[in-house]
C-alpha cells in the first residue's frame, strides 16, 4: 500500500476466522500497515475453506491481503514478550491492536497498556458472557433462519453467508478509528470491546425486528424470495433462468406495472382487496395475486430479453446466478470492474481479487496486494518494529521461538 | 447523547432505507449529533415494514434513534438552499454529510463544497454504474441464494436478513471516520463513494468465494444448515426443539465426540474414510456419517438438557428460535443485557431497544434514545445550525417550505 488514506498508521492483529481478519484487511486496503501474528504453522483459520485445488486456503489468502505476517511460538515466554513488544512499539501512529483471540493474561489491555498507556485496542468476543460464538450459532439464536426459506415450510434455513461476521468486521474498523480519533485529540488510549452476538442483536433491533417480535409475535413467517413488506419477487423466465424484480418504492412499482402492461390485472386486485397497491403494505399482503399477474410476462421471454426490457424501463432487478455463473457472466465481478485485479497467486491460482470498494476522491485506487506467506515478515518486523538487533533475531530463529516464511502445517 | 466518543461531531444525513440510516444512527449512538432531513410527510422509508399494530413503522423508529429530524420541501428552491446551508454550516467538527439519495446537481459534492471546501461526504450508490440496487438484487447476482437451503434442492433461497445493507452501513461509518481523520490532520475534505454491489462483491472475494467459483466451479453447492468446510450441524432434540453445534476447531470437535461418547463411531468413520477427522476438511466431507453418529445423543434429551450438558462441556452451540421465542427466551435480547433498554415509544409500544454494542472503556454506555417525530427539530436546526433569524424561520413555516413535528403521511 503506497498512498492510502490511512497511510502511516500501524495496526497489529491477533486473530482468526472472519471478523477481525477482515477488519485488519479493510484497514490494510485503506493504506495502513497491518501486522498479523500467528503461531508457527498457522492459526486456527490457516486451512479454512474454501480451498484451492492445491489444498491451500483461498479463505486465508482472501482475508489477509496486504498484511505483514509474523510467526511466533505463542506458548514460549519469549514469544509472548515479542508479541507484546510489537503491539506496544513506539510511534505516534502505532499502538493499535485488533484481536479476537481470547488470550487472557499477557494479552489483556491492562497488561499491554503498562508498556504503552495510550494503547488503542479493539476486542471482539463471542457473546457478552465471554463464551465463544460464531455466525452459525448467533444466527439461529436470533430467529433469522425461521424467516428464511419457502413460504409454508417449517424447517429453519440458515444463510450461507457469514453475514454477522462481515458486519462485525466493519464495526471493528469503525471502533478502531473512533478510539484512534479520540487519542489524536486527547492523547488517551483505551480498549473497546464488543461481542458478535450483541452486534447482531443490536442490528435486528435497529431493523425493527425485536419490536415486531414483541408486539406482533411470529406473524411475519417465511416468504420465500419475496421482498419483505412491499413488493419484490423472483420469476422464472422462458429459458429457465430466474430473475428478481423490485417494487419497493412507488416509482419502482409503477414501472413494473407499466412495463408488463398489467394495469388491468392490478386494478382488479385493488378492487377485490379494497385497498390501493400504491400502499407498500398492500403490495405485500396481495403479493401472491400480483405475482400471478406478472408471471406470464416473465415466462414469455428469456432472461436476457427480460433484462434488456427492464433496464430500458429503469427497473431495479437482477438475475439469480450460481457463484460460477456469477464470476463468468457478471462483469462487476471481473477486472472489468476497477475494484478487481486479476492476480496470480502461487499455490492458489489466477482469479479476480478485490481491493477496497471505497473510492476516496483524494487517493488513487490501490491494486490489491496478495496475502503473505506465513512468517514472511518475521525478520523485518522484529528488526524494524520490535527494534531487535540482528544477533538477537538470529538466536530467536535458531531457538525456534520465531519462524520465517513457511507453508501452513496440514492437520494430521 | 451526552458523553459518547464522538461527542461534538455533527453529521447531516440525507437517506432512506437501511445502510445510510444505519450509518447515521451508529454515529449517533457513539455520541455524534446526527441531523436527518426528509421531505415533508416522510421519505421513501417512512412506512417501511415491520409496522407496529398502530401501523407506524418499527423500522423507521429503529433506524433513526437519537437523530434530529428536519422536514423540508426538497422540491422548493428555498428548501434546497436550506438543506445545503445545514450540510455546509460552519464548525470545526461539522461539514460531514452521509447520503444515498442519488439527487444530482445541487446535492453533488462539487456544488456543496463550493460553500464549504473541507466538506466530508460519504455517498452510497447501488452499483458502480450508478443504477439502483438493493440487498434483494445484489444477493442473487452474487450467488449466495444458490448456496443457501437444503442439500440436494435446486431452487435458490434468498436470506431474510438485509445482510449487505448492514455491512455497507458499517462501512459508511468507517469511511466517514477515515475522511474526517484525514481532515483533522490536513484540513482537506473529500468525498468517498462506494456501491452496495461493490461492497458485497469485495466481501465474497475476501471470503475466498470468487477464487473458489473460478477454480472449483460450483462444487460447493447447498449444504442445509451445515457449517461449511468443517463440522457444524443442526439436530432435533427430544422435545422437537432444534440446536446447532459447532465443530469448527479441533478443540470444539474433540469436545463434541467426548460429550456424546462417540469415539468408537468416529474411529469407524475414520477407518472407512481413510483420513483423520482431526482434519477440518475430512469432517466436512464425512459430515453425513458424523451427523448420523451424533443424532441419537440429541434425540435422547430435550434441548434444555442438551444445552446444559453442552455448556458444562464448553461446547459452542445455540438453539434455533423463532423471533418471538428469541425475545421471550433469550436474556441477551432483553434489558437483562445492558445494551438494551425497555422503552415505551408513543404510537409504537413497549419493547427492548438496543444501544451501541460497542463498549468504550473511557465512556459510559449510553441509554438508547427514541427516534424523533418527523420534523421535530426543524425549528431548532434552522436556528442553531443554519443560523436563521426567528422571523425568517416563521416565514418558511408559513410558506410550507419546512414543517415542524408531524406524523408520516400514509399512502393513499
Amino acid at each position: 500500500m503506497t498512498d492510502g488514506i490511512l497511510n502511516g498508521l500501524r495496526i497489529v492483529e491477533g486473530s482468526a476466522f472472519v471478523a477481525i481478519p477482515l477488519a485488519g484487511m479493510t484497514l490494510a486496503q485503506m493504506g495502513a500497515e497491518v501486522i498479523r501474528f500467528d503461531r508457527i504453522g498457522g492459526g486456527l483459520d490457516a486451512g479454512r475453506w474454501p480451498l484451492a485445488p492445491s489444498g491451500q486456503s483461498l479463505f486465508w489468502a482472501g482475508m489477509n491481503k496486504g498484511k505483514k505476517s509474523v510467526a511466533v511460538d505463542m506458548k514460549h515466554p519469549r514469544g509472548k514478550e515479542l508479541i507484546s513488544q510489537i503491539i506496544t512499539a513506539p510511534g505516534e501512529d502505532a499502538g493499535l491492536f485488533l484481536t479476537n483471540l481470547r488470550v487472557r493474561g499477557w494479552m489483556d489491555y491492562e497488561t499491554l497498556s503498562a508498556a504503552r498507556p495510550d494503547l488503542c485496542m479493539v476486542t471482539l468476543t463471542g457473546d457478552r458472557h465471554g463464551r465463544p460464538q460464531v455466525d452459525y450459532t448467533v444466527n439461529p439464536a436470533l430467529g433469522i433462519p425461521h424467516l428464511t426459506g419457502p413460504e409454508g415450510s417449517e424447517a429453519p434455513v440458515a444463510h450461507a453467508l457469514p453475514a454477522w461476521d462481515l458486519m462485525a468486521g466493519q464495526m471493528a474498523v469503525s471502533a478502531m478509528l473512533a478510539i484512534e480519533r479520540h487519542r489524536l485529540r486527547t492523547g488517551q488510549g483505551q480498549e473497546v470491546e464488543f461481542s458478535l452476538k450483541d452486534a447482531a442483536a443490536a442490528a435486528i433491533g435497529h431493523l425493527g425486528m425485536i419490536g415486531d417480535a414483541t408486539l406482533n409475535g411470529d406473524a411475519r413467517g417465511k416468504a420465500g424470495n419475496a421482498l419483505y413488506g412491499a413488493y419484490g419477487q423472483d420469476f422464472l423466465c422462458a429459458d429457465g433462468k430466474r430473475v428478481m424484480v423490485i417494487g419497493l418504492t412507488d416509482r419502482q412499482w409503477r414501472g413494473i406495472v407499466k412495463l408488463t402492461q398489467t394495469h388491468e390485472a392490478m386494478a382488479g386486485i385493488k378492487t377485490r382487496a379494497g385497498e390501493s397497491l400504491s400502499d407498500e403494505g398492500a403490495r405485500w399482503r396481495h403479493r401472491a395475486a400480483i405475482t400471478q399477474a406478472l408471471t406470464p410476462w416473465f415466462a414469455a421471454r428469456p432472461a436476457s430479453q427480460a433484462g434488456q426490457e427492464m433496464d430500458a424501463a429503469g427497473l431495479t432487478w437482477s438475475q439469480f446466478r450460481s457463484p460460477a455463473e456469477a464470476v463468468r457472466e457478471d462483469a462487476d465481478l471481473t477486472p472489468d470492474n476497477p475494484m478487481f485485479s486479476q492476480l496470480h497467486q502461487p499455490g492458489l491460482g489466477t482469479f479476480a481479487v478485490p481491493g477496497s470498494p471505497l473510492n476516496f476522491a483524494r487517493f488513487e485506487r490501490e491494486t490489491p496486494q496478495a496475502a503473505p506467506m506465513l512468517g514472511a515478515h518475521t525478520e523485518e518486523v522484529l528488526a524494524d518494529v520490535a527494534g531487535l538487533a540482528s544477533g538477537e533475531i538470529g538466536q530467536l530463529f535458531d531457538a525456534g521461538v520465531v519462524k520465517g516464511p513457511h507453508p501452513v502445517e496440514q492437520a494430521a
